[in-house]
């Protein structure tokens, strides 16, 4: 499964992650780059079901290696782009939930890592949905919103609120998360009540800068040990200057350069899958908030060719 | 209830339909300006639910005389922007129908003319159930498609849909609905059978340059003579070159002109209400759309201004 | 004073308008292209300050010859871009309309005749005082306003009121002025009735398509005859589809198809200068309304060489 | 080969030009839809290069039936995206076009009948080479230039050059050859002569609205009769005010409804090719001259298949 | 006076500053929001006339609490939008001033403290001259520029000198007066001198970088003590990637976040007014500087209720 | 060769570099700003033979002094916008960059230092072959990528590897080399090998942030000392948020302030010319990497005047 497309002008042929092979029957398929067009959870703009045509799109940027830290994930591992994640009563919330989760458990069962590309935030519930059957995950979340917010306007599974769900289904070990990015106004000073009372460790603007980016790496690494990890990153944990195509955007972020050095910073952990969500194009003129996710994706690409790499030397090990 | 604000330089102060009082309260109002800020029910592109926000900020360039007709809306009656028609439950589609239909439930009930500002195509069901209540009414539907499709993608109550299910509750009389523009490709032949097996008179843009905009408002008038009639202004009626930002574009409409022809056509007719549907404020970089969404629903304030002052002088003459 | 500068690569050097030369001493100049960058007569979205810019910009992509008139006008006379008439006290409107007064008095003395990219309407008024000095002249006024309006806000000299004042001061003669092109709503029913009481042919849309493109240069031709006339066009006169970026623009307009062909109708007038105003570059982000505003300043010039040739003619036949 | 992709929601899956299945091995294909991305003969603004992919993108609009002719292509025959005609050596214009000759000679010997989006207008050379192996083509030629210019800066394969070379190839013959909706300045009054030396019917806009749409058919069909024909639709045909996005537009073009129309007016002619060039998307923000582009394409592929299944019966009676 | 607008969906409603309620008749107010329409003293770029709306706009992006400071603003006080100080002869410079001054002078009349959103920098001199009766200001300047220039273009009230004015007018001390992200190039040398002479503190982006954000932080507090102060903001203070849509941008500013940090740090101090001006819309196509600025104007909203409260404790200590 | 047109509104006049006189004589310049509209040589997204253009529209922000450095470039020495170094033959890319040789051959004769506004990157070839006449360059390169690449798409003259054929052709010294801001993917781990194996200093974003901006400054002015040396800024050097409008845009650079910074930091070192490259305006919605262009070419002018006054003073000590 190599990958000649790579070779050939960035603006020609048919968009596909990365320009990966395009391989909807999961055969032979180590890391599964996955679209999900859903954006029924949005509390305000919508404009994510646009985000994975566009991430697609901008991802011919990317190129095979990471020239900082050497990985080359596509002669790693069989990476593929499986197709979307569709969501077949796109009008009901909780019925595309569904759908989506029983695409993601066909990916699991076919033995693939799914690396998403969004869609809104709650599409991240039925993913952990179909990777955490065999307990909760560590979870590492990047963003400018804690999302484990409840009910609003009538319903609790909106994009504000998937990991308070998620620690109440055993789908992720709050002692294990940590949410990185936080700030902006909220409706109510409780709102992230829930991340604090349930042991997540929620890392602020101020106290980002205070720790620098190696500082929280540290925490990362040292608050998720080998426990098998989702990574999600919401493109609005960035400062809007990075990423303005976004439906709520939150002035006062970290920037790219943070982003990929602590994306990069997980390398050797155990990480089970990842996504990168809240991609808005109608709100990303000029496209660089999905290149900006195609370039998160990349390097969510690389830490998890890196932990296949290791579980299968770890294997090999064992046998 | 005079206007001064009209008087103001137009870039300035808060932005309500055209420039009018802002009355929550529906007291004293002739003609009520209702936003329904609710896309729940789109199929494709999102943000109408954007709609109302940039129609109320580019209907600031409208001003109090209709240079055409003479019509002088502002004073011939009380017009007012009485805010949004809020989806309680944005979440589902037809909870939020619900709660459309009961706030102009109240408009009618406070005895003012709703006329509105969308949202995609699916709110003008629920306000025809408010607006219904003595018998079907007479349409005048300006669109792309007839909307009187099937279910689609697990739901009944979509964009594409709400004619057919208003035929189906007798909200409106299928042989005084007329649609006008219908073209584009289509994804079964059959798509909008309904409109024909049901009566609908259905003009298709080579039919609409045959007849010319006389010959199809000479049409209208004949086939609803003065029913009580609701006229529903979808912009995707128009060419994309007259109206880029909506959901569902179709290549090879009339222009803007030929509809402001046609609604100022209408007066004299029995209107009870009227919508401006589909414009998306995030496909609109101009603002254009938004500016000729403001412009019809200026030309459906007129006409619905003279067919109050008819009823008015008929109930006069009676009395 | 041949151009070598349109044989070149239309994306490439100095952006003059048509890149003709730039000749600011005046010498040797038949026709003058003049920027007028001043806006400060608007009464709602600013930004034409920025047109002659931008339309030097569009303007490369003009070239030598009218296709359809076979006029060569760069062949026929010497055309040259004299640069911008600069408004010394931007923060005065009637300073800087004496200060632009003062420009064009230049021009005319060393006998070129001026063809002008606003700027706001307003700015005709002074060009019209630096050429009228022989008595009145006609007037053909493309526009979807008027422009004889009275004070606003504490000003008579702002755009929608330069044609009036023209007429007061002796300028332009009412009866040999048409304008073409208005609709819109108005802020009083009143508003235009300068133009009908001093005696001017008003054109409103909808006599405009009973009349047709060549009824409206018939009776162009037959109201001006050969009096020296100056040509004014706004470029809101077109339909926003083909001219959003402008300050006022008005839903229901003609096609620029329409407006080229009436401007071509007026070859062998006896034209004595014109202007293109209204074009607002930061409302214009596809640069289209400057591309029309170079192309109708391209067919200016071109009705311009045609009008010297004759004179010449005449002055030689006399001789 | 049926089409499932079609009734997904429009905004997700891999885009591929009208949502049809990605062939590359060209197998089992009547129609094969191919992107041309190549601009290397552009003259002024570049960015075709980028034309397949996002027409690829908004043909997601389109859907499967003609409603106007009720033409239903992809029940008619097998339709597939074949993927891209790479040029190979891109810095190269001529060696461009050898590689662009060589896939479509593949696409023929294949049996398929190509239709194709560029691209400058450069590329219908190479594709001609690869279609008229059997004698000259007929060509209906929409465009606002004749393209039979001579050498600019140092080349003749530019995209102002294509049918002159055409000719001289024997490629197309000029007797049969078309070419509607000529406009603009030129460089010189010389430059289109090879068109009418060489037999071609040249029709200028002015023509054209005396004419007609259903006058210029008529033409057409008269003028090409039987002929195996190529249609060749540049989007600068249309006005700005409908296709923006592209790099050498000409104000004062057609409307879209007029392009569709004549299109359609070819049905039942021999078509054996066509294509939609110069849709350049980084000079079309809203995406809205890409769609005019994958609305042209559905177009021309309904057309062909009407021709395919002409085609096809004529063998049949024939045997 | 409770907002329970800022519970509703994001989009809906009439945008008032921060969804709070529209009390133009400023009756129990104590934090007075006004938009200040008024771009008449601009030497460059225009637009910043179109601020306030889109403040107003994007504001509703804004919530109730601010999570850093856990400040809830809207609990604490009673802050409405009070409407538009309009200039009441926009085309006069003086004039428009007047009237800006008399608008703030009623609010201050009424007890409420003015937080305003512009137009340009130049209406900061009306305001302070509203605000200090009592004698000189202390002023936090943020800006690229320190607009205590001379005379330009004819007029010495336009938007680089409003400080000048305000020191010769006894408006503000400049002894304590601070002016932070000074930079890019000057049209002389001298041109800030005033703010020199006069004895202000001037921080260029390279001492910025020098002393932190916390340095600067100590250098205001210590600098203004207790001293009644102003805050005015001018987005140009931000680097362009952060704001661009203004008038003068200049490559090389602070982060949004290091602004946000430090009116944070102006907790507790002597807070009479603020100000956030040159946000210009047309050059902001994705509303992202308009975003900026509602996050500025709700921080200043945030450390004025604080101040209010310690006025109010101070004067009950007292009593 | 005083700049009276820097004290003229920035919005008016002729758009040349900085606003200085146009002098395509060369006649009494020592600085010569030149235009290089050329993008022949890009390997994806075109659209930098726009650069010039914008770069001049949008320097007109720029004023005469160096407010951090106290520089005033254009009273040290005479500065001329001279005009476009024009490809003949665009569509070859050998004979583009001869032509551009031959006008840096002139410019250099006519003893002008050259400061160049591309264009893409390819040009720093031609303009290396004319200036390194009297033996190899020092280069201090801002970029993403060390653009010591080979043959691509069979040509090694594109943009991607000039600096490879400096070496080889001995205008540059590689180890007086230094390439600052190196990052993102690359198509194969030994893509800029050659930079090293030539003995280049390389410095990655990683290193970069770890060495500051003053340790950055100090390598350079190390490893440069007083060889004659070119400045050669790719704007993709800054991370999009700062320069979104450019073809191959990496996530993660440094920020403008701190390129100024270290440019500023290249006062006293003898320069012999520099450019500013791959500023693409179709990609460039709102100008801001045209004015970023534009302020960087500012500091390149300004170190450029005092390396010239040094030379002057060194050669008067020396006489």
């Amino acid at each position: 499964m190599n990958n000649h497309a790579q070779q050939q002008p960035r603006y020609s042929g048919i968009a596909t992650f990365m320009r990966c092979p395009y391989q909807p029957s999961l055969a032979e398929v180590d890391i599964a780059l996955i679209g999900v067009p859903f954006d029924g959870g949005v509390t305000n703009r919508t404009g994510t079901r646009h985000g994975p045509r566009e991430i697609r799109n901008q991802s011919s940027l990317m190129r095979s290696v990471n020239q900082t830290t050497g990985v080359a994930p596509f002669e790693m591992c069989r990476v593929a782009d499986v197709g979307d994640a569709l969501p077949e009563s796109p009008f009901e919330l909780e019925a595309s939930h569904r759908s989506i989760q029983a695409f993601f458990e066909k990916v699991v069962s076919a033995g693939a890592l799914p690396i998403s590309a969004g869609g809104d935030h709650s599409i991240s519930l039925p993913i952990l949905r179909a990777l955490a059957k065999d307990g909760p995950l560590a979870l590492v979340h990047f963003d400018a919103h804690c999302d484990t917010g409840d009910n609003y306007l009538g319903s609790k599974f909106h994009h504000g609120s998937p990991f308070k769900i998620a620690v109440e289904e055993g789908l992720i070990d709050p002692h294990k998360t940590i949410q990185i990015g936080i700030r902006g106004s909220v409706n109510n000073s409780e709102i992230w009540r829930f991340s604090h009372d349930s042991g997540m460790r929620v890392i602020y603007m101020d106290e980002f800068y205070e720790l620098g980016v190696q500082g929280v790496i540290d925490e990362i690494r040292q608050l998720v040990g080998d426990t098998p990890a989702y990574v999600t990153f919401d493109v609005d944990a960035l400062d809007p200057a990075y990423a303005v195509g976004t439906g709520t955007p939150e002035v006062g972020g970290y920037s790219s350069f943070e982003a990929l050095k602590m994306i990069r910073g997980l390398a050797g952990m155990n990480v089970v899958g990842g996504d990168v969500v809240e991609v808005s194009p109608p709100f990303d003129p000029t496209g660089s908030t999905a290149l900006v996710g195609a370039t998160v994706m990349f390097e969510l690409i690389c830490i998890a060719a890196q932990a296949l790499e290791q579980r299968q030397k770890a294997a090999l090990a064992e046998a």
